[in-house]
């Protein structure tokens, strides 16, 4: 089930300073149930965001905790929108970051494919 | 015969609150036939919106529905503007979603091939 | 239906003399129907053989007439296997080509996608 | 020779209503020849436009007729930048669009290849 | 659990007649799990095949029931050679083909990527 | 009109001696039209070949005399299979090659495409 | 030696009226020489500029002359910055354009390869 | 271990006057240490930068001390983000470029390869 | 320093009973050092077998067993040839397989890149 | 000019002992000149050989010297036929492999790109 507890953070690094960066992480390998007919689903998702400075406090999801999380939604039954602004949601309360953007590309099933993108503050 | 009717909503999943997202369904098998010389056509069609949020009532088109929808298609003697632009108006009266893109790209005949944009509200 | 009447042929010319060579022609939008979910398959059909000799009295499929017997299985509801042996046979009735080699690649439906590959005499 | 009497209209389709939308032609096999050498010259040509609204007798190109004036270039002698500007020239005069964009890409010469982009109005 | 009893056939089609023909399934969404780690692996399962003639009582694989059998080594740990093998041994008690080939493409894991080929019969 | 004239050769080089070595050329802007409906037909014409020993007075053909050669058929109506094999008598006679080999792919119309395959010698 | 001199020009074309459109030449095959090494650098350079209006004077490179231009560096030991600086500088001088902008792209040394683009005017 | 006195500048070329102009530097090559795990990591390291004009003293990182400089993390333990910012500021120190950005590629560890990327200045 | 002593070995498994099958490992981050210049190389080595079946004894390499062993180059002065063929003696020392090929693919250097292939037995 | 001096062997490394193994070199930056129009012809020659075993005073030829000697041929003009066949005697008379081939691929000039290949001894 997917558990937003395994995610776990690590402060933004000082060689940064105040400068704001970008952290892109593409997880290729996620795979959830479709909740209506227990058929896998197979996507890649894809996580931007520019953590908060060093200064006031800011974290990085760290990166083999973000892999046990994704991968906590293996026998989930869930929706493609769900699973998107679901992990939108949970990496925001990890981090607070100044932007956030989560992007799912599915393999599609029936000849459809689908790419959802959901995210919180201003991207650039 | 193409028939809107097919086409069937759910509520904008929760999980979003009232943050607009971005849906984008790629539909890679799409066929119909030329009213001229009955030959078939064969294209993709992209289909991107943004659901209204679900506190506004909001709704987004369900994906077996959508491939049934324009599986109505496929013995339709119709343009390339036509297709376009009828689909965007049929997802259009289903959904009221805050903004529409449809995209056609056709295969091509006699050395030519070509791309049909249509869209409602204001795209990012 | 699936017609093998629609199929036509013209002499192999005469500029090839006795020497065999090797005619291709490779669709890339042939659909038909699956006979269990009436949902459509698309695919392409990939035809390849050497014609008998024109002192001989060979033929060669002519390329229109193939056109309108691939797009005759559009609405008929038949399996892959059955698809690649049927225009194995119906070419082979037609032409009596010295080999001949039919190929289909379907682009999959739930995951799995297939190449079927039937021929009769001896290819290179 | 290039006749611009060739290239034939239909009206803007109705189900577009008021609202803008871009159709995009891309000729893959254009040639002309070289007015210098008479070699020939290779090319795709790419016309996109938006169409002035139906309600405002707008028009479209009609795709066979801009095949058939695409096709009365082969045998002329002209330069890249007179054939973008001459395709320009004639589409706006036939169909008055919100905005038009021709762009000619070429397969080169000597080591060199060429794009040419050349418009009428503003494009987005 | 993985489990050969989920694979059903159906009789060679009587079009092909004597003829031996090649039947290739490419199952592109395949996971199991690392039976030291617990991580899950990805890969490409691809099947190829001549099935005997119908004749001679020949049969082919069901192409949803093989997909079920592959989704049944969901949450098994296994080795990639074991997959494999199991693959290859469990179609080959279902089918009794002419001639066997499975081959599996793992994604990799730590920088290597692994490529494991298994067959049974003497394949062209 | 085609003219077989046109096609110069030059000695085969004394540095091989009298080991037999391979040449390719591959002229990727052929065009000619279609008997039928006066279209352009556009391909690749690719010529292989071993040249006889520059001892037993063997010859190449000259790059720039096969491009016109291949040029002169620029407005010539005239069938795939018929522009194969000409090409591959014409090169035959001015050269009398070890073996040669002329492939021919054509972009297609319909959408259907296809590769025309002729020979004389023993290929490798 | 690099030879401005042996740039020429031609009239910007009259069909463009006072219309600006853009040229873009790639010239796939440049090569000069390492100043510090001797050794050879091989690159792509690009060109793109608006020429100023036939009306008011303005010109275009002429192809030919382009090319034997920058084969004038084929022997010279010249660092990227100022390839990329002095074609700008010369060309500039040569058509005075609305805008014009040279991009380098070196194939690389020692695993790290470069890009580098200068421009005057203000680019669209 | 990193050491950014091995990065050597050399001044603005004059050919560019006080034109900006942008270097793009790319490292196809890079290899450092995870500090947790000691495995070695590989990325693509791309720096882009305007170099401040050769008449306010503006330099520009010497190619081969790049090199050296960035060979000096081969045996380092540090995080990706620490990488990335790290070269950021020692960039930044020994050239006091107009806008600065470094963005470093990783292969990707256990399914999930990231992008890194860090800049001062406005980049445009 | 390569040592060899890192391979461990796994019975081959019993699923392919006497049945030879292939093993195919792909390590993407191969990295050494050049003995003359002390500057890194990278390339991509591939590793091919068939283990000796399990009755006999057989053994397989151990997936991050392989991957330690190859790390044990990294700081190693070592030329290419070199690299190959130890690879493929410290793997057949270890293995006994029925056959074996090495193959590395460097990323070159000074616009030259290599391939050298090794092996023992008879490969398929 | 061409100079077969500049290249230089090396004894067949002892690893492979007597065992033929396969080395093979790609120069991705050949240039040289067209001996009729002094206009620069650019290619990629491909050097594939297997050195006699060390044991029997084998040699490999040195990658360096490799380069100077095709460096060599910059401002010379020669035809194609004359390139490849001038490197296969060259290596041949340097290093007395089991076989070598040398393959060169030019980029072409007026359409037509060639590709020439000769070699000495049987080639796997």
């Amino acid at each position: 089930m997917p558990d937003p507890r395994l995610l776990e953070t690590f402060p933004t690094p000082a060689e940064a300073g105040d400068r704001p960066f970008v952290i892109e992480h593409i997880a290729e390998e996620f795979t959830s149930l479709c909740p209506k007919t227990g058929h896998p689903d197979y996507g890649v998702v894809t996580v931007r965001f520019s953590p908060a400075p060093a200064g006031k406090g800011g974290t990085c999801v760290e990166l083999k905790s973000l892999k046990m999380y994704l991968q906590s939604f293996r026998n989930e039954g869930i929706f493609y929108e769900a699973v998107t602004n679901s992990i939108c949601n949970d990496l925001e309360a990890a981090m607070k970051p100044l932007w956030l953007e989560v992007r799912t590309e599915w393999r599609g099933r029936g000849g459809i494919r689908s790419v959802i993108t959901a995210g919180v503050g201003e991207r650039p």
